[in-house]
């Protein structure tokens, strides 16, 4: 298993009249999280998608336990539990400042070759950086 | 069960660099077209939080089946298979102009008083207007 | 001069805390205004893309005049003052349900080749469908 | 004078297909910067809310000097060249990895007393905070 948690805080923009975080924000918040937890890794999602491959989202699932306010410094922990396939499925816990467990969310992408638009395997390079976790 | 279907059109901003909407921008558009689902009905989203009801929302569930693109006119029809009880669930169904299902969706959202941040039950107003729809 | 006015639906997701439409998406309502003023015309902004011209944005402007909430009916006028050069100009007035005028802007676009990045002059179709309003 | 500097990573959501920012997320950009320089300062804007005053914006004035992309590393100045009255101007220039100056912008904002909704002067925290910068 792969792990890794980075800080975010909330921005004004981001909440709504109900003075909470919107719910369709958190989606970027994962995007985020997983390309942090990528580069910290080593591997860059812009030289990924530069080299000719892209990582659409096949599905997305969220789950809101407590509200989340503006000015609140999220600790987001992203989890990958199996080494990808043609897919990739990134978790991610949110934690507020009392450490509550405020949301949780999945993520699964593919892999594409961005010329033909077709399904591809992941790149060589993600599955060597990722073996040494998953052994 | 009760349906309605609204059409929308893709902004530009709501598009990302690998051209296609971006994954976080339908539950905006799962927003929209809920609310125009109860407006349908008779029922103000607006009015219902001045009087004093929340609806926040639990969980979120997306499916991408199919890119969505710039200036795509959208039908989003929405679904609610089931008399609200302390929860509701909305489901989508997205279409593009060539009639594909390109997306889907299901939102789970509660009924909170926005005094207390207790969870209601469903106004009666709503449970009267939705009954037909079921029996 | 060329006028064309739109109605759109404040939603949910693009308020904020303070209860108001957050200052930032105004533009996000401006490229909704202005792409339909120009499909009222006869144009395309997607298709004027696919030939391979890009309307980048150099400067934009904004004035709050008065709060805009969530669910308020806007209707905006956008303005063409000038026959675009290599620059285009729009401008914009909301006005809510009671006609307050409630917030204006103006948007300085270039027209700018998508191989080269380079500026070139506006579309001959654009200047066609335009001269009608300026003689 | 006061002047403060953040660094802050473009997230892929805020791109659009044109391959840069959206034209309208800078302003969320501002906000950022904005609220980290009071910060910096001694100020927390999310205190200053709960206090009963919030800061509407009144004028928001953006130009795009240069493209920025996805995962740029940009680096945003906050100039203060005023102290502030019933208004307070925030200035940004934003610079991106190589130095150059891609965007500049400037955001005129008021100050309201939450409950009464009406102008009230700057808090005298703030304007102590202030101070010795302008002398």
């Amino acid at each position: 298993m792969y792990q890794h948690a980075i800080q975010l805080r909330v921005r004004y923009g981001e909440t709504d009249q109900m003075g909470y975080v919107y719910y369709g924000n958190y989606a970027s918040y994962y995007e985020v999280a997983r390309v942090e937890a990528l580069r910290n890794l080593g591997m860059s999602y812009r030289k990924l998608e530069e080299s000719g491959i892209m990582m659409p989202v096949l599905e997305n699932h969220s789950y809101y336990h407590q509200p989340v306010h503006y000015d609140d410094l999220l600790t987001i922990k992203v989890l990958l539990n199996d080494m990808p396939s043609v897919k990739i499925t990134f978790g991610y816990e949110f934690r507020n400042e009392n450490e509550a467990l405020v949301h949780s969310g999945k993520t699964v992408l593919a892999f594409m070759k961005a010329n033909t638009k077709r399904p591809c395997r992941p790149p060589e390079t993600m599955m060597k950086l990722l073996k040494p976790y998953f052994s």
